[in-house]
């Protein structure tokens, strides 16, 4: 990271600045995954998968996943960056032999990158059973309709897949509704309507789209699991996912102290230095506890999905999603502050990192549905 | 505003989005400003300045200003936006007549735009007498030299004047080292160097400028007030720029509520609508009462400026700078909660005025700063 | 309060600390007393009725009673104490000559005291209707039964008389049910069972009782206004009484912002001052602008009332009930934490002020009610 | 615990509470000691000392700590409870042969209680090089002087034997000045000046007295280590003392959230239960998170002085004293809230947890103090 990637920040953004379009990619980006693949610090995800992988468990890939989350380019450049790694876990646990040959190998080996359409514009997609897509059997194939937004990733030139979520059967159980499939990124009707921006930053190259899917057709053999399985394999994915948000955001919460205290140190107003100033000090060892007690716990989280399941780690699991994008939002915030106008500003990675935070916030749900469900089953374990 | 301004919102933003440079000034708010001219709704500030403007005192503007502040584009609509406020404040009180003639009354008229080139990026400037630039004269000339940025509103491509604040005398003693002095912005060696980004927004066309002055030369004519005075009239132009500023980011958290509501009252997730989930009704209701305390008490700062002096006003000034804009960023944030992932994005105004708040924590001087001279005054008022 | 109450309240404390009954007045009770009939500051409640009291409007009375509330024994020497007050306001308002005669007359010349026996243990008391204590009519007289809590100052011995509250009739439409009826103390079959405890403080000599009512008998004339009646009754004696209670807790607010400037100014920690510590000012200076804050927006509900109705101020009082006691044991918090281990003795007023801010999150409805019933409000307001 | 602690609690309680004098020992709590030495959970702190205890490391202890923590009378149950705890592990590690069999053996089977008499009201005692009694050597004996306050247990019938800190050498160098000795309760010249509360609650039958202390006098053999040592012996303490304080608050937190689940199930309002209320499942899912996240924290920093030293865990201890208290004092009040009027009742273990909490909040220094040390640590660390 410090000899690589850090000083690969400015040029990376520089880049794509001084670009006439901003949906290109850095070579430096390129580099970096050069040096990853040959240093063997690549896919280092993919716990059960030790043919694709790294074959790290969940506690041991945590804390790589906040290392590489310190830099906004970071987790890229290992080739672990979402929504690739659930994309790829759900090929790799879920995908025909001819799905993963042609959509996981090159996702694997980072020539290509991929999307994950599921939120809608019209509905609250924190409650899965809400979506309206469809996707409707026709011959040998399946014919594609929705809109989607927040499809992060897709604006990428070298997106070329995607994992759609839709309704195949509107009139079966609630949770065996929804199905996924694989929809190649030039295939007629599919149309990205514009980016959206976040605090008017248009993420760019990765971004987020808008997308219009007109009467899309694929070939059945592009479903993944089969017809009615999208809900479980979303369900799947979001353990894992949320552990590895959750640790990049540690790992942003804790570059932006360690570059509040550098800035506090080196900053002198009214005749003393910040860092001797009572409240900044008080700022400071507040969130290095906030810090530290999130990264404890989703530790704690990714052991107890290592030893038991996903399912006994879902109170843990949804303490984190609710504890650590939240933390990293203050102590995100604290730093802009110590910083002055700057911290506000591209000079430092601190803007970028507080909206992946406040992102995250919202994302696969907001906080507040988490709060309920998780106060829901504290209740029933503790009432008599 | 119901009428004319919001409608033109969206329309303002995709003319800057479709634009080949993002410094474009969309024609429908000089439309605007047209409207609000006929109107007699013009220059609705300048308490003191019958000739030119409204005549309000300070607690006549300010709902005014909180109502303005309720859109993005509302106050320069009415010719009421920041910083042109504040100089033409400046130039009224302290200007020379023909310093009036060429600068203060194309502002005026809403023909020309302004910055003010104050904060530097090398000392923290919520101190100003760390100032390091240098206004040093020359004969019949001041040479301007030194490096400025957050010089909001230089990219303006209607900006054509700067106050510019700068040492022309280190040896004086530490309040009357600094003056102000008017420097047109086609003056040779001045350099718009780049734009500086908020949450990596520009902010265009507003936009904040990193600039560079090599060996700028202005005539002596230029000087506002006469040397030394600069830091005065810097004070001078902050009581009532802190009210303005507080009020119209009143008027955004108030907005923002009134958006909370509309989106809670229409939006249904699992199973029902969000306005009756308790938790975001406490939001609301939370929200509602600090948008309310917050206008009070800046109601009360206004209330004694008119009454007794910007002197005798200093600590209510300190309270609103440290109240509103925090309150704001809170209360914006609970909006985008409720708004989902849209809320984040350019469909609702909450990430502008996010930013907007955000900003204002740290525009002349970190609630930091202003939280501790206020705790100072209070210990003086009550210790014996 | 300067020349008399403050340094009464250690002879206070000392009175009863060193009486083998905690249940005794001080002597210094009634000379406070005394002294504030003499100068005219006496029975400074009571908006409506100037036969009565000072006719003051509730703007008017808003800030003496903060002054009073600054000490807990202001209130009472000026016979302006909860529950009194409320209980005085509803005989002025509704009571018949007779009952005037009996109980209000002594109760304005501060002669005896009174309690109000509303809350009961079994049910959820915010929602009135829940009440489970009946009032039952036979012959001339009307038969009681029931067990109330927290009813606030029945141990006091001074205490004579109890306005009650229960159903006359289950079967009467939701908020005809209930009547009030006046239950002197020493009524056969009126139990006090136990003083109940605030953090472990029983708060004597006024104190809150448990209460048990079996086969209490009262003459038919006891009852207030009119069977049914009591739950109207109840409603109009809260928006005073909110406006009393949060301008009392601003003044335990402001007293302890004054108490720990004195403190920091006069304590020395490691070498220097605590004033001089950025942490404490910042505290300091939260605080002040909480408490001003809070005091705006009730003196705003006040007026409302006045100029208006109680029902227009609705969301004023729900405001000031959310806002003024959960600031007021958070500044007071900050006051206890300044003055160390001290600051939770009996050395200072603050642990009692902290108690008395805690209670009244709870009293007549917890924070949450309110804020749901007044979230609920504004949504209905702007939602479109 | 289930089976004999947390039913024991209420006959505790109502013992002192019909006892002519509060400071009595109720005779269940010597039964509970009883079963406890019987079940062989006695002593279970002395991490160091096989011989004494039950030789469990820090990370071992800690979570007995906790469960002991849940009930104010649980620490005492298994003889572990403060400040017995400290000053056995002071004596075990640097008492005498005699001083161990005169006081050590008589504490360790719970036959006697102890005090530590550090704290003083006239200075800062949170700087330790501030204490102003003296202890100066007279031919075979220590003369000792001084005035001390929260000397907490001293009340106690049972309290035989004081832990006394004064300087023996006002020129030495700061950190050798001060000195421990032992000094027994009916020593000539100790005297109880009056029970300090906390909320007005006198916490009976242990209490925290103010102690004045003239001419006492000691044989030579009473010092504790030697002269000078007491610095170094008190800091010593500090470390297993804040673990111990902090586990415990964790276990009432914890037991907090427990009967908060309890309640929020079995009460009805405004026609729903309340557990059914967003708010309330946010308030459940908050607080188990910091719980859970402050445990994490202080097992880790049990562990690290386990495995590395006092001095490394530095930072962690400061952590833990920093977030446990004030997180316990936050879950608390949300569960008085939820249970009403009742919760700050006695008739719950609610408010003595919450004074319990608030008190360490300011034992052995005030947050404040912990996070600038922390703080400047940080900042060393990572600043370049």
């Amino acid at each position: 990271m410090s000899d690589n990637v850090y000083p690969a920040e400015q040029e990376y953004h520089d880049y794509i600045e001084s670009s006439s379009t901003r949906w290109v990619i850095p070579p430096v980006m390129e580099e970096l995954k050069s040096k990853a693949k040959e240093a063997g610090l690549w896919n280092l995800f993919l716990a059960d998968f030790e043919d694709y992988g790294a074959g790290l468990s969940n506690l041991e890939y945590a804390p790589l996943s906040e290392i590489m989350g310190r830099s906004m380019i970071g987790s890229e450049a290992f080739n672990c960056s979402a929504p690739d790694t659930g994309n790829m876990e759900v090929l790799a646990r879920y995908g025909t032999q001819a799905q993963k040959d042609e959509w996981l190998v090159p996702l694997l080996n980072g020539e290509i990158r991929s999307a994950f359409a599921m939120t809608e514009p019209a509905v609250a997609s924190s409650d899965a059973t809400n979506i309206q897509s469809t996707i409707r059997r026709e011959g040998n194939e399946y014919v594609i309709n929705g809109r989607k937004w927040w499809t992060s990733g897709a604006p990428d030139p070298r997106c070329k897949i995607m994992i759609f979520m839709g309704k195949t059967d509107v009139n079966a159980s609630r949770h065996t509704q929804q199905s996924q499939i694989l929809v190649p990124m030039d295939t007629p009707g599919v149309k990205l309507i514009r980016p959206l921006k976040v605090f008017g930053s248009d993420d760019a190259p990765h971004g987020h789209a808008e997308m219009l899917f007109e009467n899309v057709r694929v070939p059945i053999s592009n479903i993944i699991g089969g017809e009615g399985e999208g809900f479980a394999i979303a369900q799947g994915r979001l353990g894992p996912g949320r552990i590895h948000h959750c640790m990049r955001l540690i790992g942003c919460a804790q570059r932006a102290i360690e570059l509040m205290c550098d800035r506090v140190e080196n900053r002198v107003a009214f005749g003393k230095k910040l860092s001797e100033q009572g409240s900044i000090r008080e700022d400071i060892a507040k969130s290095i506890c906030e810090v530290e007690q999130a990264r404890l716990l989703t530790l704690k989280a990714a052991e107890r999905m290592d030893l038991v399941s996903y399912k006994e780690a879902r109170d843990l699991i949804a303490m984190i999603k609710v504890v650590a994008p939240s933390m990293a939002q203050t102590v995100i915030d604290r730093a802009i502050q110590a910083h002055g106008a700057m911290g506000l500003s591209q000079d430092t990675f601190l803007p970028e990192a507080f909206a992946y935070a406040r992102t995250v916030r919202l994302a696969d749900g907001p906080d507040q549905v988490h709060m309920s469900s998780l106060g829901k089953q504290i209740i029933r374990r503790y009432a008599s």
